[in-house]
This record gives C-alpha cells, structure tokens and sequence, in this order.
C-alpha cells in the first residue's frame, strides 16, 4: 500500500518534470501536484485569437507542451475568442483588427483545427467560443468583472506601461480584454491555462478573478519562450523569412531542419517534441562524448516533425529523398544561400558564377565549365555562353569544383 | 423685419447674459446661442443619484439655473441614475455605496421629485432612468463606449489624479461610470447638461461622446458653484450644520436667511433666485450708497426661499412673526449662539446665565434677576433660585439687561 503510493507519487513528479521541461513561468509546482493528485483529468485551457490561423511551427510549442498534458490524460479546452473578435477595434485606428463576421471566424476556426490537431488529440479537445457565456452577460455584469482589477495593477503590464510613459494612447476598452479573457477561465473553471510568455500578465489576470469570484482552486499559469527562427538568432516570424509553416512540404521541413545550429537543434528538442527530461540529458552526454553525431540527431528531430505534420510514410520518404540528393552526392549539411533580385534580362552562367563568389572571376567560370566541374541542381553545365532567364522565386544550388556549393534565391 | 431680428437678437442676447449669471463653465456661448437660435425647446439635462434624496438649498443652485432654463420656454430632462446605483459599489469596498432595489430607488426618486419640484417646473420637466437605455446594452456595446476614451484623459480627473499619485486603487469600473453618465447625453441627445462644479470632467465626457456618436451638435456644459453655508465660510453641509434643509420651516428658513452676511446675501441672490444680471448690478450700487438697507434685501431673500420651498402666504406669516418677535422687541439680527451638553440635573438659572457670559458671576445674575432685567423667551423671570430642566434639541432666547441675548441650544 505504502509502497503503491510512493509509486504514485514518483509518477506524479515524473509528470511534473515533463510537463515544466522548456517553460518559462509554472506557477506554481505544488498547487499542480495537488491538481493532479486528485486524479481526475485537468482541465487545460487555451485560448486563441480567430483572426490569424496561418501558423508556423513557432506557434507549437504551447500546442506541443498541450498535447504532453493530453498524453498524461488531461482535457483542453481550446478557446477561439470570437467575442472580441467580432467587434474588432472598436477605436477604429487598428487597421488590422477590423470586425470579423461570424461566418468568417467560423471558417478560420475550422482551418485552425486542422492545423492544431496536427500536434492535438481531437479526443481530448473540446473547442469551445466565448461569444457563448459573453453574449449572455449583462452590463451590470460586466461593471461588476472590471470592478475586479485596478487601474494601476492593469498599467503594470510591459505594454501598457510603456505606452502610458511614452503618451501613446490607450483606449480604455483594452482594459476589458484581459478582463474578458480572464472571465474566460472563471466560466471554464480552468485548472491550468498554458500561453506565451507575452501572456503571462492575461493569464494570471484569469487566475486572480478565479479567486475573486469565489472559486477555491485557481488556474495554473504556465508559459513557454518564444522559438527561434531556423537563423538561430531571431523569434521564428513570418516576416523574417525564418520560420518552417505547418502546411510546409515534408521537403522543405527536412532541408529547413538540416540546416539549423547545433545549439539550436536542441533548443528544437525540447520545446517541439515529446523528449523527456531524462533523454534529453542523456542526449547532451552523447553529443559531448561524440557517441551521437548532430546530423544523426537533426535528421530524428526533421522525421519527428514530419511525422507529426504529415505522416510516419513521408517522413520516411523525406529521409530518403534527401539522402539521394545530398548525402549519396556528398552535399554539406550547411550551404551558403545567395539572394539576387530578378535580372531584367537573362544573365550568363559565368556571370552568375562569379557574382555568387564562386569564382574569382568570369573567366575561372569559363574554365571550370569547359572542365566540366559545374553542376546546377545536379545536373553539369557543359555550355560557358548559357544564359539563365531567371523567374521571381526560383531557387537552385550551384556546385563549382568539388566542395563549393551556393544555394541561389531569386527574389 | 431687420427691427425684429435686431429685437430677437437681444432676447437671445438677454437669455445668454441671464443664464451665464453665477455660473463657473459655461462652455460655450457661441454654441448656445446657435442652439437657442434655432427657435426650438432646448432639451436640458440633469443628473441625479438616487442614493440622496435629501436636499438642501446648496443642492439647488443647479436647479435654480435649470428653472430659468425652463422659465425660457426650454425643456428638462431629470435623470435618475439608477442604473449604477442598482449595482452599488462592486468592489464591496465602499460601504457607504451598497446596490439599491428597484424600489429603494422608486422611493428615493419620489422623494426627489417631492423635493425638486418646489424648484422645477414640473410642466416642462421629464424623468427619466437611465437602466431603461443599460438594460439594452449587450458587452460589446459596452466595449464600443469605453473605447472612446483613453486611460490617460480618464486619468486627468483630480480625484483620479490625486488617487493614482497616492497609490489608493481605483477599480477599473471605476473609469466605466463617467462613460455611462456621458452615454445618457448621447441617448438623450442632450443639447445642455448642468452640475456642480466637480462635475466638469463627467460633463465633457458627455460631449465627447456625443462626437464620437456622430452627432452633429454636442452638448453644451455649464456648471454652478458651491453654495456657501450661513458661516458664509464653508460650503453647505449636513455635517457642518450650516445649512437650510429644503424641508426646513418657514420661520427656520427666516431666522437663519436674516443671520447670514452681506456679502454673503449678494452670493445667495446670485444663485437661488431669479434676478437679473441688471438688477443685481443696480442693488449692489444702492447698497453702497445707502438707498438700500441690507436687511431689507434680506427680509427679501427669505421670503424669496420661503416661497418657492413654502408658499407665499408662508412667506409673509414668517416675516410678520419674525418681526413679532424680533424686529418689535428690538432683538438685533445678529445673536450670538451657546450650545450645551444637556445637563444630568436640572440647571440653576443664575448658573446657566454666568456659563453662557451673559453675567460676569453666578451673583450678578441673582442681582439682575431680582431687577426683573432677565428674559427667556421673551418672558420675564422673576425667580433667582429657578432651576430648568433642559431637553435634548431645546433651543431658547436668553436676554440679560438692555442689549444682550443668547441663543441657547442643547445637544
């Protein structure tokens, strides 16, 4: 008996240790074991803006350490907030936050289901719309829920605070929708609410209201860091041109995976896949002692995230393909990229050659082609007078001699 | 027909200078003018809180000013802000501030009405509650006002000004009842709104909204100053006991109108009575030069109160007792006042004559007793070893020889 509790227990810190692996903010770890001690399944909150449902593989981490509460059998709710949503900014000045109809919310709630149940389990998911229990709210409601917070806990935020210093202005209904999205966990009676580390102000918003509307357990508040882009530098982002989208070819994802740092690589382990803490570790020991080689561990980690955005057959394919194409023919991992604006007219290989540093000069290109020593997209080039046309968002590798190589985007 | 726009315009002209008398703000002629310009009943707004319906002539400066507005043919809208009151303070914090019933308010707004009409025109006067427009309000309606505002003008209000320096919370709600009061010009489609001077910051939000709204026309903002009390030294209050109830009694209204001073009486003409900017002009000209006695203007300005919160006949029966009893005994119009704990016995009569100064001894008043030179109440005493039983709330008139008195009161 004794010894069954104890089991218990170690399985319930096991739980813990997985589930704070790659957090920020886990406030807090008692009142989680407490949780969990109970023995019934948590619910898990998650909310999400209905606007924006193109998502890079950034955007998974918070669904990746989601999907590990799921495996231990906890319940999520995955929360679209449409009621915001539908009134948009009501200021007028945000330009990119206009008013979004139902039957748009609708449809980006159903293109952002098929994105997070990639890494969800739709079977442990409950996806539910605020704009149910909002509606239902009456003003004197609502006077009541912003009579909950002060004025100057609310300008504690980062944002706010620097707006308020720097005289931008701030409308006063941007008070209300950490209230709103706090009110959100008071009517699911969230036990854990998982975000960004930007929302760690929101959540725990969610977590006092909880309290000062009388429920005795409040919320779990848990975040995770930002990813960084493949660059190893810079927050994964769209505009950085950085990132590896969900709806990327299994192609892409692999080439993308291969060519990230090795520090980076392991970044990637921890907050996109299902590594335990234990093998983690363990993986750190291997990589030092030169028992794993990171190729061996990128190419597992390019699989894994193909199999969950895809599936175990491509990933096997995507392995395969990009063996025959770059390991059999003795590609590096790493390739130098060069991007060129579009030339107004075809421009000569030798040219080209030369202005992607290649060669030293145009001539050295006349040579190294005439000795049959240049290759484009694996194929030789034999004639040094070929013009390229090239198209905006063509992109091919180069190979002049035998190790130099140069990737070529053509913008 | 130029004549009689020439005429028309010194009306207008007339009604401006008649109605910017006494008051602080008074934003803005122009505007008001074109209004008024337009030929039709202005629709005037004023805001009442149905928590305190227990007024006194202090509270009816603004009513004052409104009843002119009536007087010139313009319309009143009298609002009772039930709306807020029916949720009180929700923070719990404000004791003084707990949620009203629907018939707490209903009574209160009965008395208000008993109270307000000795001074509007009931004719020209409609109540209204604002929980018949909140009651409508869905929360995004409710996010739409409070977008209309930022956090940093709401900030400029004193009061939140000195709280947010002073680290003293303000809930957010807070910020959300000044938008609800602006709010009720908007649905009013006010043309004026009235108030105290500590009113400003809520009126303007009234006419803000009323742009936001799309209005063409905004309110415009006019507000009184605080009347100061019979010290002629502090502002009217119930605590500082320096006040004339509306429910005070003729001969109560009397006595305290004739013991304020000159100074005094110029501002109390100004504010509570219908005078004219011409005639006020002139009898401060009188007053200098003697033609007119200032307790003759007094005798005035009493019996002027005396009739709009009595009755005319009130008003000459309290000038002809006040006379009976003062002005014929020749009382003079200033007599000082002694109040006294109630004693536990019953008090000598020469001991009470030494207590309040009347006599330099307890002997001394013996000596004048049995000169038949004492007075209570205008009624000689002709016993040195009296003793009177003093009663809680007892006020009497104490006379020792020729020229000096006492008004005795008892806590």
């Amino acid at each position: 008996m004794r010894n069954g509790q104890s089991e218990a227990q170690t399985h319930i810190q096991e739980q813990i240790e997985q589930l704070r692996l790659g957090t920020v903010d886990f406030i807090n770890e008692e009142e989680l074991k407490k949780k969990i001690k109970k023995g019934k399944p948590l619910k898990v909150k998650f909310g999400a803006d209905p606007t924006r449902p193109d998502l890079h593989i950034g955007h998974t981490v918070v669904l990746n350490k989601i999907r590990q509460f799921q495996d231990f059998g906890h319940d999520v709710d995955f929360l679209i907030g449409d009621f915001t949503a539908m009134i948009g900014d009501p200021t007028g000045k945000n330009e990119t936050r206009p008013p979004l109809s139902p039957e748009e919310i609708d449809k980006n709630a159903k293109t952002y289901a098929a994105q997070i149940f990639k890494v969800l389990n739709p079977e442990k998911t409950r996806i539910v719309y605020n704009s149910h229990w909002f509606a239902k709210l009456t003003p004197a409601d609502f006077i009541r829920l912003s009579a909950q917070y002060t004025v100057a806990r609310m300008l504690e935020r980062d944002d706010f605070t620097k707006r308020y210093q720097n005289h931008t202005p701030i409308a006063i209904h941007e008070f209300l929708y950490p209230l709103c999205q706090g009110y959100d966990s008071v009517f699911l009676k969230s036990d854990v609410e998982l975000g960004g580390t930007d929302q760690k102000f929101n959540l725990l918003v969610g977590r006092e209201l909880q309290k000062a509307y009388g429920q005795g357990e409040q919320q779990c508040v848990i975040t995770v860091p930002i990813l960084e882009g493949i660059d190893g530098v810079n927050k994964m982002s769209k505009s950085l041109d950085n990132y590896i989208a969900v709806v990327d070819s299994p192609k892409e994802m692999f080439g993308k995976t291969m060519r990230i740092s090795d520090q980076l690589m392991l970044s990637w382990l921890e907050l996109l896949t299902d590594i335990t803490p234990a093998a983690l570790s363990q993986l750190k020991l291997d990589l030092q002692s030169g028992r794993q080689h990171p190729r061996a561990v990128k190419v597992d980690l390019a699989k894994f995230l193909i199999r969950r955005f895809h599936s175990a057959e491509a990933a096997k394919a995507a392995e395969e393909e990009f063996n025959r194409i770059f390991v059999d023919k003795g590609l590096p991992d790493e390739i130098p990229e060069f991007t060129l604006s579009q030339p107004a007219e075809p421009i000569s290989i030798c040219h080209l050659l030369h202005q992607t540093n290649m060669t030293a000069s145009t001539s050295e290109a006349r040579r190294l082609i005439q000795g049959r020593a240049v290759e484009k997209d694996h194929v030789k080039i034999e004639d040094p007078n070929l013009k390229l046309a090239l198209k905006s968002g063509e992109e091919f590798l180069l190979k002049a001699g035998k190790r130099k190589f140069v990737r070529v985007k053509v913008k």
